[in-house]
């Protein structure tokens, strides 16, 4: 009898689960589903009440349709039988959390606090903490705390603490009546399983934890504001375990939801990207990889443990067990070539693309792809969504220039494009110029597999090969992975990753014409970057700032 | 019997004529006709092969279209007879210049040129000739010319010299066959009396001509290029009318063509904008009038010829006899808007826009005019088309910044909206920080008729009331003005105004709380304009270059 484990990652618009062979690791059913929420960023579902300026939420209910109905799915697509599938694991976006009570039951699902925006689950693109973030920096830097260096300098907005202090500061009751704040995978991971246990790389990358430290000190949060002071005891636990362990078995419960076998081993739940690694057979220093999908998360493998500033951490064990991840990314990837489909377009365009059949975005980009590099004339900064790497600061916002009466609408999607290579090119930048060597990149994420023309592109912008991978679904295959060993079917991970890893099935070349002109742009952007991003025009702060008073 | 005018305006994309009543200026009819070739920016529509970047050219025959197809058309609505109708007067925009022959031929009728772009008329738009532009800009500062004071201290590529100069560089056999270079307002007045005639607004505004001095001299233009050195001589005639001066009559070919009575009137041509001033009633110092369509154009009347760098020019009987004219302008107003509404929208607002039934550009303003001042976040420079006033430099191209994944089309469309309200403000800071007032605004043109959002936002960042005239068609009321009195009805302009001019019917009011917002803005709009306008970024520049060489 064949084995199978299921893999399923958790993303910002859907879950997507995967049936894979422990053998070889081949994909025998994929299934997904769109959460019906989606991402609340304007209105609370629960009383069509609207959200307050960079509200990010998601309802917890839709995690747990994701695995009644796509584990099923499989099951039904494959033929394979429920006492085939010898283990599961997941893996999710963070930090992305939520509130809950001593038996796991999300706040908001307690009527006393489903109208309360903040007693939901905050997804990791939830940008309202700032202040919070704003603040709890100023303290670390007068305090001179250790702790940043790991993170790169600067704590995000995006992070675990921020997000929990501003809960605290403005929902009080939902702070005071939440036994934990968890991470949205810990918390699936307990339904499954019926324990809670943290998983330590999102400790490691986005709690500020330390492996061999722990948390920030008691002291820090009493710092940064008295009532803070006792969150780690309070709300939070240590973190117990990695990708690989095996956090407990499905309970009769669960099992009987999503139609598997009760007993059968839960593996931990880890960071979506982070893991992504296994899948991409990332293995050694040097090895980067980028997944490309709404966001831009790009992973490094280094044999030391340098601080290279801006960049969101460097993590003992963060990607490869015994090897230092780095981390850094684009908070907005393809979310800007989405925004630019949906909202700089022409009637013309609407109508040729509704005649061909075609979405807006393939139309578009069509049209981006019959220009030279630089014929447009238009530059843009990638910040739609704020800036993650190297600046730390979702107060940023997005910039077009060049822009004429000539101007067409592929014009700007093709900068938007470009911006988001330049973006990727700083990161690049940021670790060799702190000795931190890039030698290799694999790609993966839908950008990666369905957008040869950006692929190439960004190829010509770093001005470095990027190998492609065949899977759909690296994060959720490498949680397959991850399965398997948790199940007992390799000794670790890098054992499993040398059978279970995807194949790369293309290479995209720099063309040296090409990376001329786009070191010329680039110089641009970087001007333009450092102007708007490092203080010397505070206009975007200061109109975000403007526009919420009005809001 | 009744005695009636005919006033026609030519405009960028059509010609506007009515029908005037001698005794009160009543418009008894009116009729356009949009040039069949419009502005031709992409491709030269006798071969269809393309443009080179910043072309904008029209074809002339276009014109005579316009004096055959409206003035019949007056006559059949109104029911008056061509007997009624005692003299003919046109303005025109500038400096929009062709190259004839010593009959007046354009040269782009002759199949030796018709092939050849720069044989067409070189509409006031068309901005390739910048580098000749600056080429002149710097040898009259080396030798310290005079007659830079008249027109701001800058040469605008727009103007009769650098585009003469750029024919001779580029297309040297029409410089060689052209006997004249003419504004196209001159063109269509010798075609109507048999008589070459040269606007002194015309020579004063757009070709370096100073009153009592006359053109730059032939060294500077010696020192310029060799080539150049008897321009005046060779290829201008001496201005040797104004508005009002009858130059000549109808001639019995024309009469024939255009259905009116041989041997009428014939009025002096002038400068569309800078006229306007007489049909909307300006007529002392402080009175400043904007003309507000595809581009801005602004005029105030002063009383001492004051230089005020960045602007246009002051010239000496400029818009009225006896006082001085200044003229600064927006290359691009209403022609962002009508960009934004063609491609910076989305399939949704397509539909909603279908569904009622009305344009996308009134639906964009409509939901803009739902927000309030400083909601959307987003700031935009109004450089879309290079910018007049007061960095008169063409290089320079438009910017958004302060764009989130929540920016909606009518954020962007606002943000244009304002921006050339700041453009405004900074033209009337421009005169005020040099001591000449603006005491009273008056606008005309179709968006201050239409568009009551656009003309309030207006007073709001300016902090000044705006009246608005009844009149549609102010630069065409105002030639049939001006041939009322060249056909001598009146005895002068500020007389025959007196009688013609429209009525004022509606003031806009700053609303104090916009205002305090604006001034915000208004500091940012600034900040940017200054970085990327006088040199602290010169992306703009490069990158419009790039894009001309990628082309």
């Amino acid at each position: 009898m064949a084995k199978y484990t299921i893999g399923i990652d958790f993303g910002s618009l859907s879950g997507r689960a995967v049936l894979t062979d422990v053998e070889n690791g081949q994909e025998v059913a994929s299934a997904t589903l769109d959460y019906p929420h989606a991402v609340m960023d304007t209105h609370l579902a629960a009383t069509g009440a609207p959200l307050p300026p960079d509200f990010a939420l998601q309802d917890p209910a839709d995690y747990l349709l994701v695995l009644e109905k796509t584990i099923p799915q499989l099951l039904a697509d494959s033929g394979v039988s429920p006492a085939e599938v010898v283990a599961i694991a997941l893996d999710f976006t963070c930090c992305t959390l939520l509130p809950v009570d001593a038996d796991g039951t999300p706040l908001c699902f307690d009527p006393t606090f489903s109208q309360e925006p903040l007693a939901y689950t905050l997804l990791w693109k939830h940008h309202a903490a700032q202040k919070y973030a704003n603040r709890m920096n100023e303290i670390a830097r007068q305090r001179g705390e250790k702790f940043l260096d790991q993170v790169g300098g600067v704590i995000s907005s995006e992070w675990m603490f921020p997000k929990i202090y501003q809960v605290l500061a403005e929902a009080p009751a939902v702070y005071e009546a939440a036994r934990y704040f968890i991470e949205a995978g810990d918390w699936v991971t307990w339904m499954l399983c019926g324990e809670q246990h943290r998983g330590y790389q999102y400790a490691a990358y986005k709690s500020l934890y330390v492996k061999g430290v722990g948390y920030p000190s008691r002291a820090y949060f009493a710092a940064v504001d008295p009532r803070l002071a006792n969150v780690v005891a309070d709300k939070l636990t240590e973190p117990d375990c990695m990708l690989g362990d095996k956090v407990g078995e499905l309970t009769a419960e669960m099992a009987k939801r999503i139609g598997l076998c009760a007993g059968i081993a839960v593996g931990a739940s880890a960071p979506d990207a982070h893991i992504a690694a296994l899948a991409l057979g990332v293995k050694k220093e040097g090895d980067m990889f980028g997944v490309l999908g709404t966001s831009g998360c790009f992973f490094l493998v280094g044999s030391e443990g340098k601080v290279v500033p801006g960049t969101c951490g460097t993590v003992a064990d963060g990607v490869l067990p015994g090897l230092y991840g780095f981390e850094s990314g684009l908070c907005c990837l393809g979310d800007h070539f989405a925004f630019a489909a949906e909202k700089l377009t022409s009637a013309a365009y609407q109508k040729e693309a509704e005649t061909r059949g075609i979405p807006m975005i393939k139309l578009l980009i069509e049209k981006a792809a019959q220009k030279k590099p630089g014929e447009s004339g238009v530059i843009a900064l990638n910040w739609f969504n704020g800036n993650r790497s190297t600046l730390v600061n979702s107060d940023l916002s997005g910039l077009f220039v060049g822009m004429t009466l000539t101007t067409a609408p592929e014009d700007l999607m093709r900068a938007l494009i470009e911006a988001t290579a330049f973006g990727w090119r700083n990161i690049v930048d940021a670790y060799e110029n702190c000795g931190v060597p890039v030698k290799q990149i694999i790609a993966s994420g839908g950008i990666a597999r369905k957008d040869p023309f950006t692929m190439q592109l960004y190829a010509d912008v770093l001005g470095k090969e990027i190998a492609i991978t065949e899977t759909a679904q690296a994060p959720a295959a490498s949680a397959a992975i991850g399965a398997a060993v948790a199940g007992g079917y390799y000794s670790d991970l890098i054992a499993a990753s040398d059978r279970m890893a995807s194949k790369k099935d293309r290479v995209f070349r720099p063309i040296p014409a090409h990376t001329a002109i786009y070191d010329r742009l680039y110089a641009e952007y970087k001007l333009l970057h450092d102007y708007f991003g490092k203080g010397g025009n505070d206009v975007m702060r200061r109109l975000r700032h403007l526009a919420a008073q009005q809001k």
